[in-house]
């Protein structure tokens, strides 16, 4: 099963979110979604909490994007354990005005406090035809793409984006001063999957570099500098005190351009909402964190957002468009060498069919973690596919 | 004078918005301005309308952005006084909910369309917290970054998209399905001077093509693609049947990004609107344009939007941080043989100072085609600086 799954993935061809995984073990999808939900239960997190927290981190699996799944259990867990996590939040409203809010995520975890501070978004969509709310005083929320989708049942084009821990140059600089920033959009189609856009606004996210480094392999040019602010093709050169260049990389490719999209993303989560922005922005992981950082906010900064589009067309006759857009966009001639031309969203797609089929393939380092967690917990270990 | 500018201009090092100009022959701005309204009126356009288009296009010419102002006159002159744009339109709000609005421009310039849908939107975020519109029906509406820009008297966060004429090409596509799709948003600072964000998704736009092609050079790897479909680093052969490559360019430099934004700005501006979307939008010019070319829609499509930060935090706070992140990315150490780390809408603002004291430099093809526009309407030529 691995093995086609493999064969699958391999045909795709694409840089999307495409898994990168060595000597799969398949999971079964609901226990693996059973299994992180009682851990979430055991650090004391409520039930209904844990329950959701799961949610966002099964999406991630399910849909092929291992870097955001089960795969940081462990760096939650850390965090809820050692204290650094408020297992019980009030979340609350800061300041509102009809269509908008800025909420306080009092230290929650943000597997918890972004799909509650997403639901007032969208539940001010349906009142408002539209609906944003900025957030401080969070954490790492997962994948960015899970959000949108929770919108797209109530017939509303979803949008979230998140800062994150500085790994990222500015266009021009050598230092990192902005997070990966990713940004996240899904349109409802009719009878085509839905759009779902997620995207870091850096040229790739740090796991790829890792992973090269693993393999032994260089990097692309245009991915990072090392730490004396040169181009460098070597995964360790920037591992050891380089970063990440924003999307664009350099001036021929319009560098500027992911850096502008950065600051889009630190401003609306970050500065509006009054949490720390910038190279402020507080490290995930507690590991390597600094003891007395300067902090100009709290926490983390999220934004989520929905449209209505019953206020500005027939739901109907928009998403049967989207069916359209998506089959002209498909029909496009591919490049030599590339064997289809695919619309956002859908190697993440073809990525839960496969799984939900075949199970959930997890790096041994993963399960390896996992299996820490089992012992510390007594949480019984996910079954096999 | 244009010495100087020259001087001044070449020391940003930067991509962003950088006039591109050859032996330019400065005039001064408001006469400009007044050549350009004046023009508008003579073919018929209300003058409160003229006003509002000739502002449009200043704001171009005085920020920098040499692409959009006065040099597309000749083209907005043609269709109007070809019949192809109507100079009366009955904008008109189609569907709307609170803080959302489809509107049609009934086939009116851009440049004055675009103004009243964006300012629905900000009176829109005055009265809910936030306010988005929806245009269909419209043709181009000059420099995206324009309309954003007249949110921050208010103490809004605007925002405006286009979709444009197809001329870039879907990730791993090979033909042409999507426009250069550009995006803006302008944030408000205190002291400092507000970020301006205004990018296509493309790696490139056109015009940067056609620059090289002028001069003889070959432009940058991952800019653009032959009519076959490969690579190529000569103009001439993007022009003649190529296309455009989506921002990140090529797998390695992650180019489905680019493709995932010019898809969000296509969806939002023309398949919300009802709008004409991907390779179906209208061009631009009339010449070249094919006569009977397929439509799924009316005319092409805008999207505007704007966030009160009075709903999300008190605004003198906010810009009060917005000065500080600015002088925070300011200070990031440069790369090396990069003078210095800029602030998204920074080239902008430096080429504003320049242009008002030392004038517009234009260049000389631009000049002939205004003095082409003076002898038909016998609108005198706008005066050297």
């Amino acid at each position: 099963m691995a093995q086609r799954f493999h064969h699958i993935i391999g045909r795709l061809g694409l840089s999307f979110n495409i898994p990168c995984v060595m000597e799969p073990t398949p999971f079964g999808h609901s226990d693996l979604r059973r299994y992180v939900r009682e851990v979430f239960e055991w650090t004391g997190i409520p039930a209904a909490d844990a329950e959701l927290a799961a949610d966002v981190l099964a999406y991630s699996d399910e849909h092929g994007i291992d870097s955001h799944g089960v795969a940081r259990l462990d760096t939650y867990f850390d965090l809820i354990i050692g204290g650094k996590i408020n297992k019980n939040p009030m979340i609350r409203v800061v300041r509102e005005k009809a269509s908008v809010a800025t909420m306080d995520g009092d230290n929650g975890l943000g597997l918890i406090v972004g799909p509650r501070c997403n639901e007032i978004a969208m539940d001010k969509a349906g009142a408002y035809g539209s609906g944003w709310v900025s957030v401080c005083n969070t954490n790492h929320y997962g994948a960015a793409g899970y959000y949108p989708v929770q919108a797209l049942a109530r017939d509303l084009i979803g949008l979230s984006m998140t800062n994150t821990t500085k790994g990222v140059v500015p266009f021009n600089g050598r230092e990192k001063m902005l997070g990966t920033n990713p940004i996240a959009i899904a349109f409802p189609a009719s009878t085509e999957k839905p759009l779902i856009i997620d995207m870091a606004s850096s040229t790739v996210a740090y796991g790829k570099v890792e992973i090269a480094e693993r393999q032994g392999k260089s990097v692309p040019h245009g991915w990072c500098i090392d730490a004396h602010g040169h181009t460098t093709l070597d995964p360790i050169a920037m591992i050891q005190g380089g970063a990440l260049l924003p999307l664009g990389s350099d001036e021929a490719g319009s560098g500027h351009k992911g850096y502008c999209i950065a600051t889009v993303v630190d401003l609306l989560s970050a500065v509006l909402s009054g949490a720390n922005w910038g190279p402020f922005a507080v490290p995930f992981a507690i590991k390597g964190a600094p003891k007395e950082a300067k902090q100009v906010g709290k926490g983390i900064g999220h934004f989520f957002g929905a449209w209505d589009i019953d206020g500005f067309q027939d739901p109907c006759i928009f998403k049967q468009s989207v069916d359209e857009w998506i089959r002209v966009m498909r029909s496009t001639p591919p490049l030599p060498g590339a064997s289809e031309v695919l619309v956002p969203g859908e190697p993440e797609h073809r990525a839960y069919a496969i799984r939900l089929r075949d199970g959930i393939p997890l790096d041994p380092k993963v399960v390896d973690s996992l299996q820490r967690i089992s012992k510390v917990s007594g949480v019984r270990m996910p079954a096999y596919h």
